[in-house]
């Protein structure tokens, strides 16, 4: 069913209603952009998008980003209007309160129907190109009849100024993402006043010249709307269309400024706008004949899911793929006796070798990992053995050379996750987590299983110096809330470290892993690092010293305690991996590993020393407060510190004292 | 002197061999970059840079920016041929060794001649915006006789893949920034192999939509390259030169292949590129025909910097130049006085419009502070009265409209300190540091007095929700070392943490300042701030409690106080303004502060507690490990336990436990 436009317009202001309404009541809020875009989503929902308003986690939809966060009652009014579970209007009503899910940005852990948090600029466009390449890749892999959809993204010039916009559409350029389709807010307007003010970029030439194809329409003409999206449907190339728009379009007072951006329209400019769109309603309520053109363009949607459910149901393929869109891993423990074999050598080599060595396992019976580096394959050691490239050529492929895009690779990697149907990893240097840190952050507030390779991880990446040697990393990063930081010490740990990220289906994880090579310490099978931290070493001697490293510091850790338990001193040897898992376990293990006040307790991590008197208050802390230094790595370790000779003597003091 | 081609090339194949036997005696480095631009650099360094070898710090010279820092060799080779004192060849035979000031990547706080530490990708093309800048901003005010150079930068795909680079471009072309020149090394290889592997861009043309002019060279023909390197002098805008060149060329066998990239060339490639190259020298030995040429160079910049010293003595503006090329700020005390006033009433604004309170202090009296925001003005409170905006119309302008560019802001900011002769601070809000870490890191590795005004710092923003709210950033960005992080709280620790920040010339400083309104807790005028963290008000009953808060909690810890101090448990309320400046006190002023072993000390910060047992071990930590949530600021305090009647029963159970 096709409405003409005069039916759309009606169902454009319920847009519009809605978001001034939401906004004035809250006192707090974005009604510009909803406004100014409630024509262009109108016809998007109403002519293009494919949706299933009672499934809203249909793998074969088409996903709907809105990467202008912001203006967040736009979403929340389409999924609304068009008969979504949730928000209600009662959540609607209670738009940026306490425990309403139309929280001031969307969230995809509170909304169903919202494919992926928003608000941080640029972000969404860029998950919107991990959301595409998850399509074509699963399409490579199942084919058509179970995979065939387009990602629509609504961005506005904020997402489109952004430095990560650039990456994004490098990436999606380079990977021929033709159905990825990107509709700018083009309003010329941002917080601070007129574009012009900050920038003369012609934007439709930047994304020519990124290989996309271009076409513009007016924002507010329902003819030319329907056929600008006609034709970005239709084209096979990533498409940008330049939505000529004014901001808080409706409010005749105040459309067309910076004024109406994120702030509250005011009483007396809603009225102003309701006799202007002739909306007689009262606030929060909608039309019944509105409300039922909006409620009658789910139909569509859901015929193409019953079809799309028998395809499923009649395909060799459909278990698997459930199974891999249900993010469940593969069953039995092939994986774990894999491993196992590990146990009987020493293999004294880098974490990230022993990394690379994990991947060569687990890609043959994980076939839903896909794997990539930030230009730094053969650093990050992240390319297994089976792993064809992710090209334009080939969507089969499992590995992405993501280029020099450390940012839009973190973002991409969020929007494959939440895609589903994949298990995306990817490597940098564990410096240039600075580059990505906000989509770190939006892969744990989002609940995404998305698992970073964090190689050179310390001073022990030598000559580099200190512009690549991570000094606070490790703990700023232990900081973000639901992200798992691992730091394994020697091959078994690493294996442990990447089951566990594995088996977190709602939380990323990071993998710090060294440049230098490690000396195997473990030869035991047990799943110790799942405890966080374990006595890797129990001392010899009654215990008077509790010695906690992570990672490389853990041969050192067990250097220091041969050294200590010589002058008979007991030293227990914490290996410490993961912090955060450490923290969720019973206050008698913790207090069993951690020992009583008749211990001293010696923090040995290559890095900054704030955070660790959580667990070594009254000890000492042996870490690094300074920016390094370019020199081979054995002579940093000493220079900083970092042997056992020098550590044993601070040791001993305290023990004395 | 123009040197002709014939004699251009064993200059340039002095760059190959020096690089080449740094790389290898060092056995890590980079020699692809340097062999391969070694030509483009010969001739910028021979026929076009103004450089005084005797004088790196001459205020007129031009600017030259590695922005492929990885190629490090390339500008050490340039410095040491040319003449200045930094580096020895003997630094270079010890290129990447302890002590050596010859660092895997250029540091700018170790070699006078290097502008600024690059390696981080697309870092240094956007301190080079900032540098050009600062130059047309001089310019504006003190005119052609004191300020007229231009800033030229080398940058690799990488720099231009990353999404850095597109906002700095973005700003340039809107300023019109006609004195910044980019030599694209075009090598068409990236560390993982071609880059068609990654990026299919056509970067001449996202150049010109950014409003640039593009032109091109062969990189391996002194003809062309000096033909394109004049043409981009001569050219009014923004340039970019794509110098075509083969990546470690003069390596028969390994160049024009990603092998070159990044690993030593071993003994037997090396002998071919000496027979192939015709260099019969020793290693790190310059033929002295060669050498002669090089030193010659250096002659022109001799003769004009000194007819610019001239032109400085001559000038009446020239001892208020050379002052604000020091670093020195103006001398007087106006800005205290002015401070002073605010002592009388109650100010119970936020910090954020504190902050704005002093920059209509500060602005007129610090006529070299040059604010900005990325597109968040009004928000950030960052424009004082006074300032107009620097605009290509108007470089005299003294308000720089970033754009959505935090970390094209933060990397300018950081160019424009280190031009010298403006002191730069910038807004965005506190969560989006993280889009700009590694700049805001970089300021701090590089010594550089950034002062980042960063808004809206914790869940007290309210409404915005958890993708908007600071929970780690504040510790986070502690864990930087030579990091200042004010976060003060009241109009009079802003007050006192902008002159702090201001007085700070080898370090940047974040202010990290409220949305909401804050009660004025200090009416006195002692400059407290100084010692990072000391007693507010101290306990009227014998001391039980040491409460130590920071920001919007310390008004917090007062009503916290008041319960206590009701119940008779005396209780200290300390205010930690800056945690840095705190740790450089001495022990007995720490001592006397945070209490002894009779205290239960309490920590409140609406933030991460991991890092507050430092000071609250055994004690408590009142903070937030969770991502925040979206609802009105006061709703959100009392669902995190931020009120005195969640908070004091706590405490109450350590007292009598």
């Amino acid at each position: 069913m096709t409405l003409d436009h005069t039916r759309l317009a009606p169902m454009a202001n319920a847009i519009r209603a809605l978001s001034m309404d939401a906004v004035q009541a809250a006192n707090s809020g974005h009604p510009g952009m909803p406004m100014g875009m409630a024509d262009v989503a109108t016809v998007l929902f109403a002519q293009v998008l494919k949706f299933d308003p009672a499934a809203p986690k249909w793998p074969d939809r088409d996903r709907f980003v809105l990467s202008a966060g912001h203006g967040s009652m736009l979403i929340y009014s389409l999924l609304h209007l068009t008969g979504y579970d949730s928000p209600t209007i009662e959540d609607i009503r209670n738009f940026r309160q306490m425990g309403s899910p139309c929280a001031g940005h969307p969230e995809n852990f509170l909304i169903p129907g919202v494919e992926c948090t928003t608000g941080p600029l640029g972000q969404g466009l860029a998950m919107a190109v991990g959301m595409a390449m998850a399509e074509r890749h699963l399409n490579a892999m199942f084919g058509d009849g179970l995979v065939d959809h387009k990602t629509w993204v609504i961005a506005g010039d904020g997402c489109l100024m952004e430095g990560i916009n650039h990456e994004a559409l490098g990436l999606a350029g380079t990977l021929k993402l033709g159905r990825l389709k990107v509709l700018w807010d083009d309003n010329r307007i941002t917080i601070d006043g007129d574009t012009s003010l900050s920038t003369s970029e012609d934007i439709p030439a930047r994304f020519r010249a990124a290989g996309w194809e271009t076409l513009s329409c007016d924002g507010h003409d329902f003819a030319d709307i329907a056929r600008a999206l006609a034709e970005a449907a239709a084209s096979d190339k990533p498409t940008l269309v330049a939505c000529r728009t004014v901001i808080g379009k409706g409010a005749p007072n105040k459309q067309g400024s910076h004024d109406v951006h994120g702030a509250p329209l005011g009483a007396e400019e809603i009225a102003a706008a309701r006799a202007a769109l002739g909306w007689t309603a009262a606030p929060f309520e909608i039309p019944a004949e509105i409300l039922a053109d909006w409620r009658s363009l789910g139909a569509k949607g859901a015929a193409a899911r019953a079809a799309w459910e028998a395809r499923l149901a009649a395909d060799s393929q459909g278990a698997e793929f459930s199974r891999r869109m249900a993010g469940d891993l593969p069953a039995g423990d092939d994986v774990a006796r894999t491993f196992a074999g590990w146990l009987d050598g020493d293999q004294n080599v880098a974490t990230r070798k022993a990394s690379e060595n994990c991947l060569n396992v687990l890609a043959p019976l994980v076939p839903e990992l896909v794997g990539g580096s930030a230009d730094l394959t053969g650093s990050n050691n992240t390319k297994a053995k089976v792993q064809a490239p992710f090209t334009a050529a080939d969507y089969a492929g499992s590995y992405v050379y993501y280029g020099i895009r450390e940012f839009g690779m973190a973002a991409a990697m969020n929007g494959m996750a939440l895609h589903g149907g994949v298990i995306p990893y990817g490597g940098t240097f564990l410096i240039f987590s600075d580059y990505c840190r906000n989509a770190i952050r939006l892969s744990a507030l989002q609940q995404a299983r998305v698992v970073y390779v964090l190689t050179h991880d310390s001073i022990g990446l030598g000559e580099d110096g200190p512009t690549h040697q991570p000094i606070e990393q490790v703990m700023s990063l232990r900081l973000i809330p639901n992200l798992n930081v691992f730091r394994p010490c020697d091959v078994i740990e690493t294996a442990e470290c990447w089951m566990l990220a594995l088996q977190s289906p709602d939380a990323p994880s990071v993998l710090a892993l060294s440049r230098q090579n490690l000396a195997q310490v473990r030869h035991d099978g047990e799943m110790l690092s799942a405890r966080g931290a374990y006595r890797l070493r129990a001392a010899s001697a009654a215990r008077k010293v509790v010695l906690i490293a992570t990672g490389s510091e853990v041969q050192l850790a067990l250097q220091v305690a041969d050294q200590l338990e010589a002058s008979g001193i007991g030293s227990d040897v914490v290996s410490m991996p993961c912090m955060e898992l450490f923290e969720q376990q019973d206050h008698g293990y913790k207090a069993d590993i951690l020992g009583g006040a008749d211990v001293v307790r010696v923090s040995i991590e290559a890095g900054s020393t704030l955070g660790w008197e959580r667990y070594t208050a009254g000890g000492l802390q042996i870490g690094i407060d300074r920016f390094g230094a370019s020199a081979p790595a054995k002579d940093l370790f000493a220079r900083f510190g970092f042997t056992a000779d020098a550590i044993v003597p601070r040791i001993m003091g305290k023990v004395s004292s």
